[in-house]
């Protein structure tokens, strides 16, 4: 086989078989391709596309590339859960303890953030001493003993997604739904979970801006998990306004704590309660989603949810008082609130702009490596729909950095808009693909 | 200006603007923008496309990239000539003596054969002791004295060219009509001549299969042309079948030493007169066509234009004695005949196949850098519109490798078509751009 072949077929329009696109996997991933064909052919899988069952041995062979986690040892169904990012998307910090006191078992390996969107492990690296770098025994410990566990990705799972995923981002291949779907799906497969659910985040603050294309994700994800005999589901949610109150690291953290007490914001608590559900059917570990509900509210009523959190961040060597005295995260030296210039209905906090914003204040990065500010960030006090007098605080920016305030202010200003009438506000589920 | 922003924006259709272009060849001449990032580009140019505007612009960048000779110490006219390659193609060497003899001075950078067409390097080098590396203090003594010389190309005249065509090669990016046209108009640009001559082949045989799109190739390198203020032409000849009698390297400098001896196939005649008379009224050396064909035909009948190439092939090192004694050169110690099979009209005799056939013998060479034999090669006996019996000698092979003659055997026969009916035969000239 010749690559120069390869990416003339797919220049061309038509479709590789699965041997080549194992091949042409096997040989980026270890360098007998090299980089300016695999980029080449990248770019014409972008503009050219690839059919399902392309993007499933694509999947395939990057899942094959590499290891996929053996969990058989553990008791249990085992349930892996992605997000494809948004702002405020703290979504897993609670709803993997919250599952696993449920009764399955959460295995989660996390990304850091990039961009205008936050990264899991970036939150979780908020909480003093937790350490996301475990080995794979020290991971499947902490499972045995609490039902989940939060690493970072190892250079051993997927590592031909890994290779890919770093020539995309510097050479404009990112954009491509065969691209997306199938560097998700190698990952969440080698995870080994007998389920997966995934929140796809459709919207102004999302990767994917546009519902039709959400949903063309959405399916091409659950195709693959399909393919491989994983029962797969996916929820198409709304990344208009930033999840929740707190868009950062550290308050985000905070935002989860409150939430497993039972008083989290309203959207993120409908959000993590149904993600729970979803995984606790999908999974076979609960009949329906009536049951499954009451298993959520017992979980948080009894105190449960909260304390699979805190022995998570117990047996990471973070500090698990964070959990009742959220003062011991890092706290921002500086705060500077945004406020209504008018009186009227909130109709829009744009995500984007707050995610921009957040990162303008500290709290992202835009270059691989960057180090953060693990107490910047934004909380939002006013949410599309609520009614604000002139000078009310609609946004308050946090930083460590006074001059990253008034780089932030123009943006975070930007996001909110004020008007006369009440907007009318979208549901946060928008679809579901099983 | 980052290198991953130009590459989206050409991706998502959009054109790039003059600087960005120059910022980019620049870049990836120098190794300033990698590999990768340039191969990636180079797919979204294949399937998006350039403007004209863009496409002058990427020739203006990769010729400026480099040096460009200045022939301005040498007195007279001077004239560049390039064609896009096709089989049996030995135009150059029989063309550039010829216009020489009328009286414009004719520098020409040649490449070397790739694939099933030819090289008019390798073909000069069939001749004992010619050197085509001379320096381009040599070439312009060559040129004072002789009025042509034919060198390949050197590493300082549009490297940035050079840099790329290497990644495109094996990156399947070959195939773009902004990329051919400024690669070739880049070069030829660098040569510093008043006027520029262009045969763009079209049929079987050539590069482009398409009378439409060598058309708009024509058209975009004509433009380049007239943008740079250097006066061009192009002539869109047909290549459906090999260009006079003989394929190969060393038959192909016989071929070229009859025709300048008045003894050439006709359709060769045609075309070489041709293109030497638009040489001499695009330079302005002569009134117009009528006046070009007189000095053509007095040039050959003098002997004039055959004592340029003995003097030429001379000044290079090479035996000149090959023009009164073709059996100096190479000859091949096999042969084998390919016969017709049944009576009738030759309708077909196919250039890609031919040239394929020839390479198989030895004439070319699939891989750059690899030897070839310069003996090699086919005779065509049989021409489009031929009448023949059967068991008449329509391609006669030629080869030092007795078992490339059976390689070559299935390709040689199958390109030869006999019909009842005689064919009707396309003129060969098939259009002309200014």
């Amino acid at each position: 086989m010749r690559a120069v072949d390869l990416i003339a077929r797919k220049r061309d329009g038509h479709p590789l078989s699965r041997d080549e696109i194992r091949w042409f996997v096997a040989g980026a991933a270890t360098g007998a391709v090299p980089d300016y064909q695999t980029s080449a052919l990248l770019m014409a899988v972008v503009l050219r596309g690839m059919t399902p069952e392309e993007t499933f041995w694509l999947t395939e062979a990057m899942l094959h590339s590499g290891d996929r986690l053996d969990l058989s040892d553990l008791p249990g169904l085992k349930i892996s859960k992605h997000s494809t990012g948004g702002v405020g998307d703290k979504v897993s910090i609670a709803l993997a303890p919250l599952a696993a006191a449920c009764g399955v078992m959460v295995p989660k390996l996390s990304g850091r953030g990039l961009g205008h969107t936050g990264g899991t492990i970036d939150k979780l690296e908020s909480i003093p001493g937790y350490r996301a770098d475990l080995s794979v025994a020290e991971f499947k410990e902490v499972l045995r003993a609490v039902g989940t566990s939060i690493i970072s990705q190892t250079a051993t799972l997927a590592p031909a997604d890994k290779k890919l995923y770093a020539l995309r981002d510097v050479t404009a291949t990112v954009e491509s739904l065969p691209l997306i779907s199938s560097s998700i799906m190698s990952k969440k497969l080698a995870e080994g979970t007998d389920a997966i659910v995934l929140d796809v985040k459709c919207g102004d603050g999302a990767f994917m801006k546009d519902s039709a294309l959400a949903r063309a994700l959405a399916s091409s994800m659950v195709d693959a998990g399909a393919r491989m005999g994983v029962r797969t589901e996916a929820l198409i949610t709304s990344m208009d306004a930033p999840l929740g109150r707190a868009v950062g690291n550290a308050v985000e953290i905070e935002e989860c704590v409150r939430l497993l007490q039972g008083a989290g914001p309203p959207d993120l608590m409908s959000l993590v309660s149904r993600l729970a559900v979803r995984m606790l059917v999908t999974s076979g570990a609960c009949r329906d989603d009536a049951e499954g509900e009451a298993r959520v509210r017992t979980a948080i009523a009894s105190g449960e949810a909260l304390d699979r959190l805190r022995r998570m961040i117990a047996r990471h060597g973070g500090d698990p008082r964070v959990v009742d005295d959220p003062s011991r995260l890092p706290c921002a030296a500086h705060r500077a609130a945004i406020v209504a210039d008018r009186p009227g209905y909130v109709t829009r906090v744009g995500a984007g702009l707050v995610g921009r914003a957040a990162a303008t204040l500290g709290a992202g990065r835009t270059i691989v490596g960057e180090p953060i500010d693990h107490a910047a960030g934004i909380l939002v006090a006013a949410r599309p729909g609520d009614r604000v007098s002139a000078g009310d605080v609609v946004l308050e920016m946090l930083s460590n950095d006074p001059a990253a305030l008034e780089l932030a202010r123009p943006l975070a200003r930007a996001a909110v808009l004020i008007a006369d009438e009440p907007p009318a506000l979208p549901s946060l589920v928008l679809d579901s693909v099983r």
